[in-house]
């Protein structure tokens, strides 16, 4: 059966100049557009992936937002984790249904929306955070979104440490995460999956040597660029712009008894080329 | 508690050459490397993360396998999804616990388990492959990673239409995906998503053109390029050399009465960019 | 000795917040800007590399400006050629003093600037324009420049074949390059540069369809992506955006009687990696 | 008048598996390959671009090597430096016909090749080199492509200084550059071009350190990847792999009294987009 809007849902309206819109759908509420009003009740009821006209005629396209939706439409002060990035965290941290993972560095919430959506519904995610209103900002943010459930917010530094044990992943978002590493170990299951965010090379490289002769195996550092091409058949192109940057990423396998000076070969060898594998 | 090896689990073994093996723990077996023998038993009851030894003393770390892990070392004959594929696949398609989808092309049966390792628990993965061979290969490897249960393999030629109706999503992963949309648009539920991977500009071109004028809404094209970093604090640096393509990724939302018709501007301008999302 | 600005020089002021203006000397004329006037006498006689200061006290830099400066600053319609991509057409295509060069598609004349540079002062770039108000726009660049004594500009539409013969070099920036090849090679001397540029990758398709079982060989075809960092020891990291795409790059070598079903091995093996030969 | 071949020329022979050979023509001299014997005397007097033929019959096509083949084809010991990056050297370093210009570590003379196939006839190229035996290899491989005239090869520590004043540019390619800067300041002309290439990030680091509050202006650091396609019209895609990385190249104009200090705005945009200009 055709999936059907219902109240309590968030629903992503979309203009015909492909403005995105995200609101929770209450019976008798409307939705005031500067080309008309679109009530709530015209939208209860009915089934996803249609137009929706406001009382002027203005069609909207109504969709369930993905989590990618979401986590772009948060309110937010610190810079969100952009879905090249997040999707790749997912997989390489092995995120899934039933996981518990830490988050040092709440911010917005944006990439613990997409945690707990990844984790859900039997999984849980932890995430720290120093600044209160930070906090409450993404508290708020994953009450929106309907993924509180999944979320337990600290107002916490992560200095004094982690107050969970024995998780399947810690991952850092902050400043300095090479201050954290003992705190992370302390915290993670045997094997667990430690990864981190940052976008210059200076901390790429505290971190890594931080990380030097620790309990830290598998370490890998990546960064993703993402090109969109126009959607024309006739004339294929790249667009114009892309965004350059947004974080370096530095994955590893916690192993509390290894040494790396075990290892055969170089460090630059140590990780496998993906099609080598 | 710490996570513990169990007789049953699929388990990841890593020499100090940092080569990797998969193996299924059972008991009184023996793995043979070319550095010695380890028992299954010195595995089974202890914790993960730990290194074990060969009868002659050579170290391996024990690790649970990543879903990355499990989908690169599936038995293959096609070329499988890489990670940064994946990962963005799962983010830009909202896969998640309790989703149905439906995968046009199992191929070896690596994505496929990457989807069910997403929407498992309650979720479903409905995949199809016209080659009978090519699905056996594939079923072996979903059981191998204990993903069987969340899957059901069709033997089909897609061009008949998929089984399912009112699924959550759709992804393509065959030479000529735009043959079957309209089989994708019969099976998919009003805004549900539409994916599709093609290693070929021709090919991108080929489906942007069908998909011109009908239900496809919100259409992007994209390709993510990713950049490994020699792991070395003091001299940092990509890696010398790098995959320089994969494939381009497709991806829609379906809408049943959507005519591009009604959108203003032009369709270079239609997905917006990230950043001003 | 030190480098004098001369009457007669094309000078490059670049104010304190980096906005580059381009001006030629001549004696007592003044230089209006909005935080003051730079008397022209101030700067004639005296060295590169200084800042000159307004009436008001604002300083400037004074640089003798580059070949990048000059073609970034041409007065144009049309899109220019990107240094990245110039340079690589200049090794490539081996362009060099006492060269000979045809250029189909003058355009504003920036690429124009670029190849009589190179080829400067025994050579000569013979450029093409079916318009002739953008001929005689690239005209007025190219003596602002002056460069143009190393120039002929031809009004002509290249369909009628280009003038000269046993050019060292054909270079293309027309629309539909696949229509001029009898033409280019009709120009070119034995094992001549033939190059082209074009925005998507339908044109590159229609091009190499059209070389193919001709007498080109050794063809490449490449794309140059490049990022900047941000100038910051301590926070090294590349800038947020970039340029995502410019054009596709394709090259030949003329050779009369190749036919390239001599070759052994298929067609995707044809151009040695960089890194083979 | 087609071009010939003449005793003495450098002459590119490519067989039919795209091995490259690159020969000098003398008379009555034999070219031997593991396809049979050419007689030199069969490409004196005969024009280029054609295919000439072993005595047992095997086809080599006979092409004038362009300054990227004669740059790869160097004997060397050290890594050389790619067409992608010695192009936008040439660009943004203004290099042109009598220029002169140093070269900080010479290497085994492949970036010498390429500076003076630039620099020739009017300018000259100085470089450095400590090593005497690494100096003599570069000598000899400048000497093979015919450019030696247009090049001093010092054998000397550049710590000690260059001997050479009121240069047009310097360019560094040695481990530390940023203990140089001095010895090039004092060699460069007012608004002199500065340039060097480093392959790792904490060298762009110190030497971005180094160079700040100094008498360097409109620094810019970027890095130029190359993305080759298969030459395949119907089916358009990149290589499956390629050279992710060189160097990082970062270039400067000298300007004496210059002070950071005065300028507006923050470092990050001290370098315009190229777009902007």
């Amino acid at each position: 059966m055709a999936r059907v809007a219902q109240a309590g849902d968030r629903v992503l309206l979309i203009d015909r100049r492909r403005r995105r819109h995200i609101i929770t759908l209450e019976p008798d509420k409307r939705f005031h557009t500067d080309k008309g009003v679109i009530l709530h009740n015209d939208l209860i009821g009915r089934p996803y992936g249609r137009q929706v006209y406001t009382h002027i005629g203005e069609p909207f396209i109504v969709l369930q937002p993905s989590i990618a939706d979401l986590a772009k439409a948060v309110r937010r002060i610190t810079q969100i984790v952009y879905p090249k990035d997040s999707g790749y965290i997912l997989i390489r941290m092995n995120v899934h249904a039933g996981m518990r993972i830490i988050e040092g560095g709440t911010g917005s919430g944006s990439l613990t929306m997409v945690l707990a959506h990844a984790v859900m519904p039997t999984g849980h995610v932890y995430s720290y955070e120093r600044r209160p209103e930070m906090s409450a900002l993404a508290a708020e943010n994953l009450a929106h979104a309907g993924l509180d459930r999944y979320v337990t917010l600290h107002v916490r530094d992560i200095a004094e440490g982690f107050i969970e044990r024995d998780v399947d992943g810690v991952f850092l978002d902050v400043r300095e995460p090479w201050l954290y590493l003992a705190q992370s170990a302390e915290a993670l299951t045997g094997g667990g999956f430690f990864g981190a965010l940052v976008p210059t090379t200076n901390q790429v490289s505290a971190l890594l040597e931080a990380m030097e002769g620790g309990p830290w195996y598998d370490v890998e550092v990546v960064e993703l660029l993402m090109r969109r091409y126009k959607v024309n058949a006739q004339r294929l192109r790249p667009e114009d712009r892309m965004v350059a940057h947004t974080a370096y990423l530095i994955f590893a396998r916690y192993v509390p008894d290894y040494t790396a000076a075990e290892e055969e070969g170089e460090e630059a060898s140590q990780t496998p080329s993906e099609e080598e594998a």
